[in-house]
């Protein structure tokens, strides 16, 4: 009997650019589906950018149907306006998949890092490197959809513990 | 010829407790419609708390059926986590009405507590004060609602200027 296969969103929050990736995953086995980027315009306000994000991400949840979702933990940056315009994407990055009805995982950098690499303090190139190697074939459209299709692995990882973690809650 | 009404949706964002007040305007009369708050469980997941304000205000804008609104402009805290905590509201907050169609204004808190006391420095007891004098008869759900209602007043006083320099820009 064929393992079902499952399908991962995994998402790298920000304001002007915000990167998605999909991977599938049937028993230990992993394969690329989609990534790439949605984006708000910096001359818009606040609001039209996190509608632009929103709906970026929606029309993605519609056309890929993942089944779960997990978005990097963003890093309290020193800088408290950046650390804001980024908590107000973050929001868009966990509202769209919760609204879907998809369960929403959250990692820190550092275990998304430690997942794909093997060390927590790994460059964006390193990253990068491991998710080709990891996802044969894929072609990145950028440092955003790697980071989020990193996200992606590492919760292909680590969902088997959490549900496992939730059900003995 | 009697001038047209038009509602107007203040918010106050919060993650715990997000507040919302909707007043009338009709010339320059201002009438109190209704104020109250929406919460989340402290205990849930961020995704499922987003998803419970976003759920909360949309049935707000649905019940009230408000033309414009208005939002607070988020205070930096010194506390990273909490400042990036309220953004993560704050986004919500902007999102809903951006999706029903509105136009999201936003106003500094000096720039709400002058409109509504006449100074920018003014407690949280002012502020109440001078929202009940100037909808009389309203009964406050709670200072998270008091302050949403003080930022649809704001909106009520600035709205023309904005309109006006959105015209010429």
């Amino acid at each position: 009997m064929a393992a079902q296969a499952i399908r991962i969103l995994g998402l790298d929050p920000g304001l002007r650019r915000t990167g998605w990736g999909v991977v599938e995953i049937m028993g230990s086995r992993l394969r690329h589906v989609a990534n790439g980027v949605v984006g708000s315009d910096g001359t818009d306000d606040l609001a039209r950018r996190l509608l632009a994000l929103h709906d970026g991400l929606g029309e993605v949840i519609a056309g890929f149907s993942p089944d779960e979702a997990a978005v990097e933990k963003t890093f309290v940056n020193k800088d408290p306006v950046a650390t804001l315009k980024l908590g107000q994407a973050r929001a868009i990055s966990l509202l769209v998949p919760a609204r879907a009805g998809l369960r929403v995982a959250e990692y820190a950098p550092n275990l998304v890092k430690k997942s794909v690499v093997g060390v927590g303090l790994a460059g964006k190139e390193q990253v990068q490197h491991m998710v080709r190697l990891l996802l044969p074939g894929v072609t990145l459209e950028g440092p955003d959809s790697a980071d989020a299709l990193a996200v992606a692995i590492c919760h292909a990882h680590h969902r088997g513990q959490r549900t496992l973690a939730e059900a003995v809650r």
